[in-house]
């Protein structure tokens, strides 16, 4: 795909990747576009609560990545028997292999005291933060790169990793770059761990 | 713009939208394909923990246009008079000329009890379904309606006006329809609210 690419297109060919981040380079123009998209998202109050770490450096990457083998041992450990040998079978990060990640964070204090629209739903913000992290997500798409939410980690693990100063909350570490393909099929249904729902299940009217 | 607008296009002209809406025709096809795309967001563990109340019924609307002008109120009330004067002028929602509501929830039940993925981070699930949200506004954007989310309300009584199951939480009501344009700046902008913030000033590398 390409960055002209229509926006159906993109929200259905995107997939949550782990295995096929090639390690390529990624352009400083084409990441600063992925970035200017996920900065382009609605935020109450237009607090634009969020930050964007990228991380390139090795040491970091590893042991993010040796935390997240822990926790994902420590989930292991919570699945029957059938469970754990499908879970065996998956993988759950590409944080070695993608070119960089994307931590991205929450400011709560950000905009404030008095954030418009957040008076009455303490976590808006934290829902503005996720908004720019889809933007992110299908402009990467829409570049021809691979995006991979890793959510295997502490996240007092990760604040300190990273120097996050209190109050900052870390939302999401994204593994973005080149890959090989996307995936027609999730990875999770790919491996029989879970099938899609069907739309008109979700759907209801004038109540449930 | 339409439905084939190019994804970066779409991304910086989405706009949240209070007073554009002009409560015209929305064809069911258009808004199938709207719902499409919220349904097509990642999730984690592929839990697609959300649903969509569609919300076209007058007394329910009303009723919750009600309640919002009362949080209104409440929040005005916390502003020194130069920011209470500021956001007199603010228009909040547009519950009552769109021609509907989607109302997101989200299910933290919902493809437990192991989500793979979210043993270690308990709002993962709600991440996911501000993903959904964020897909219904690019597409309802592409396709030159308007969205606008609506955040002056108690989750509590929205349930209840939805009757929504214990367990189930309203994450959204955001207002949809034809609009007559979509601004080119944010209203929390235009109207001296909030300027937005440099992008430069959320990048940071390796650490913070």
């Amino acid at each position: 795909m390409s960055e002209f690419a229509g926006l159906y297109e993109t929200i259905h060919a995107r997939r949550d990747v782990r295995g096929q981040f090639t390690g390529g380079d990624l352009p400083d123009d084409v990441l600063l576009r992925v970035l200017e998209a996920a900065h382009a998202a609605p935020s109450v109050g237009l607090s634009q609560p969020w930050d964007f770490v990228l991380v390139r450096d090795d040491t970091l990457r590893k042991a993010f990545y040796e935390h997240v083998q822990t926790e994902r041992d420590t989930f292991a450990a919570t699945l029957d028997a059938e469970a754990a040998e499908r879970f065996s079978r998956i993988k759950i990060d590409g944080v070695l292999e993608s070119t960089l990640s994307v931590v991205v964070t929450y400011d709560a204090a950000r905009g404030g005291p008095a954030v418009l629209g957040r008076h009455a739903i303490a976590d808006a913000g934290l829902y503005s933060t996720c908004l720019a992290i889809q933007n992110l997500w299908l402009a990467a798409t829409a570049e021809g790169l691979g995006v991979g939410w890793v959510s295997f980690y502490r996240e007092p693990f990760l604040s300190g990793l990273l120097g996050l100063p209190d109050g900052l909350r870390p939302v999401a570490w994204l593994c973005l770059g080149p890959v090989t393909h996307l995936e027609a099929v999730p990875d999770l249904e790919r491996h029989g761990w879970r099938r899609r729902r069907p739309l008109a299940e979700a759907l209801h009217t004038d109540g449930w």
